[in-house]
């Protein structure tokens, strides 16, 4: 396959440009991705300086501007012409890029993405979804917070994209498709849930049915879909309640000397349970329905996390999953449910 | 306080009626509450023989059918006139006991507390209420399934009988109320959520605002209402997260010997923070907005669980709950936010 080149959002993230750079040292020396750093050169070449790059396919696009992670996300974006996130999506809008990583705004990296890329053509609302660590794998949950308010045709289109990115990005074949609901019967749900569960059933999709809050962390399902409001309470309780759980045992194994003793042994058991469900490991939330590959990472991402951030939009780019959602969404206009959703 | 008489569905739950008599001699022993063990007069018998009783304030109403835990709840209750769980609240509607607790069939004991006991006058529709370890406390969820649609005015009821309930059973003085939202600020939140807000302002509860998924296990606030399609989402996936991340932890403690000596030495730490963790410590999901006190354990309650469950219904009866319901209802009735909610 011919190299591709990832443009990495630079100045995107808590601790850019430092952890960024670092990220894309890491993923050019250890994955040998070619990659774009769009940033304020100055800035990025301080960094880069630190490190033995000879060799690496790196290289800098200026752009002087940089959209802040408490500015208002469209604003920002429709007046800093030159910000690192607006130049990065231009890359790929003129194919000199497969795909855009960022740990910036995420709203504005949303609106960048949607000003600059547009979206797929039969795209009525694209969206963000998260990959979860779940038993035996992943699980991708869409929509997980660009859409409040969903119709039915919205909840199709996710589990149809999501379903894309698990197949193109991470190679699960024929994912299973679950819709999030109150119960596993046909007849459970909100009013949105009851309408989508029949068109779902019409799709050529691996339709599950539904599924359950406790199905997630259980991995009964390769995609999950749901309204981006349901989908935002699950990820935010899915990491508030890793962090209470952990501190919960944390403080009582340091409350006794003999556990203390025997948490000390068993650490490295601990740091491969803290691995398996780190979200660091799987690499950023992709954007989903815009013309082109587009992850966005925590804003608290660390270099590992951008390490696997970019080697993510490399898989997704590889995959062909913009192709692959495009030409899944002709196919489904052809059938009963596409005609349905209009 | 003069005692008052707790009726126990003895038949309800996977293990009845062994783990709800054995919960039952534990109350009793324990706590010195007394219990109307209602259900099968032999089988009861039965198991009562196990243990030393005599001096426990226990007595059997007998009652000769069971809603089993697949029926079909409204249909079970209607034509099982002589089934524990009817003859369970009738027991409170005549006035020989003060409260009901069943772990079996959720529906089933909703549907005859409805028929049996009616409504508190002004309240549209009743709330299942979760009440979740936090970090330093409780919080309790409303609602978590009993009805998937909402409308604003249901929410604010929800606040007040969750405020009610943690005030009065658990002792939390002015309880904080959050409103389950995708963000904190006051512009967030999907159409009810956003209808919601103003109303909940209006009212004399201690309402801090909208609270996000994350903040859920933090303990930002005591009581947190949403609908019950995303409270019934929120309660499953706290219980499939927490034993998908214990089930982690336990899998990489045991994949080599220093880390299974470890876990040893910590065994107690461990079993501390399950305990911590455990919903059976609580003891059950109340009914609110019923006219009666009604707890629902869960179907695989242990009789540490029931224990717990028969404990929680006393200090929810001796705390007055109904009354202080009634009353908070009537207060707000003569506010605007109660006007606005007809």
């Amino acid at each position: 396959m011919e190299a591709t080149v990832i443009a990495l959002d630079a100045m995107g993230g808590d601790h850019a440009p430092a952890v960024t750079v670092e990220g894309a040292v890491r993923a050019a020396r250890e994955l040998g991705l070619e990659i774009a750093l769009v940033g304020r050169e100055d800035e990025i070449r301080r960094e880069l300086a630190k490190y033995k790059i000879s060799g690496l396919k790196l290289r800098i696009v200026h752009a002087s501007e940089v959209v802040e992670m408490a500015e208002h996300p469209a604003q920002a974006v429709r007046q800093k012409k030159d910000s690192s996130i607006r130049r990065a999506m231009e890359l790929v809008k003129r194919g000199e890029a497969g795909g855009v990583f960022s740990a910036g705004n995420s709203g504005a990296v949303m609106a960048a993405a949607l000003f600059v890329l547009g979206r797929i053509e039969g795209v009525h609302r694209p969206a963000l979804a998260a990959v979860f660590p779940v038993r035996n794998g992943h699980t991708l949950v869409a929509d997980i917070g660009a859409n409040t308010e969903c119709e039915p045709h919205n909840l199709m289109q996710f589990a149809l994209m999501g379903a894309a990115y698990m197949e193109r990005a991470l190679g699960v074949r024929r994912p299973r498709v679950g819709l999030l609901s109150n119960g596993e019967e046909e007849t459970k749900g909100n009013a949105l849930v009851q309408a989508t569960y029949p068109l779902l059933r019409q799709t050529a999709l691996n339709f599950i049915g539904n599924v359950e809050g406790k199905d997630l962390p259980m991995g009964i399902a390769d995609v999950v879909v749901c309204d981006g409001f349901t989908g935002n309470v699950v990820l935010k309780l899915a990491e508030g309640l890793a962090e209470f759980l952990l501190s919960t045992l944390k403080a009582e194994l340091t409350r006794d000397p003999l556990s203390l003793l025997g948490a000390a042994l068993a650490l490295p058991a601990f740091r491969r349970a803290r691995r398996r469900l780190d979200y660091a490991e799987i690499g950023g939330a992709p954007l989903l329905g815009v013309d082109g590959v587009v992850l966005i990472g925590h804003g608290r991402s660390n270099a590992w996390a951008i390490r696997n951030g970019l080697r993510m939009t490399q898989l997704a780019v590889d995959g062909r999953l913009v192709a692959t959602i495009r030409e899944g969404l002709r196919a489904l206009a052809g059938t009963p449910a596409g005609a349905q959703a209009g």
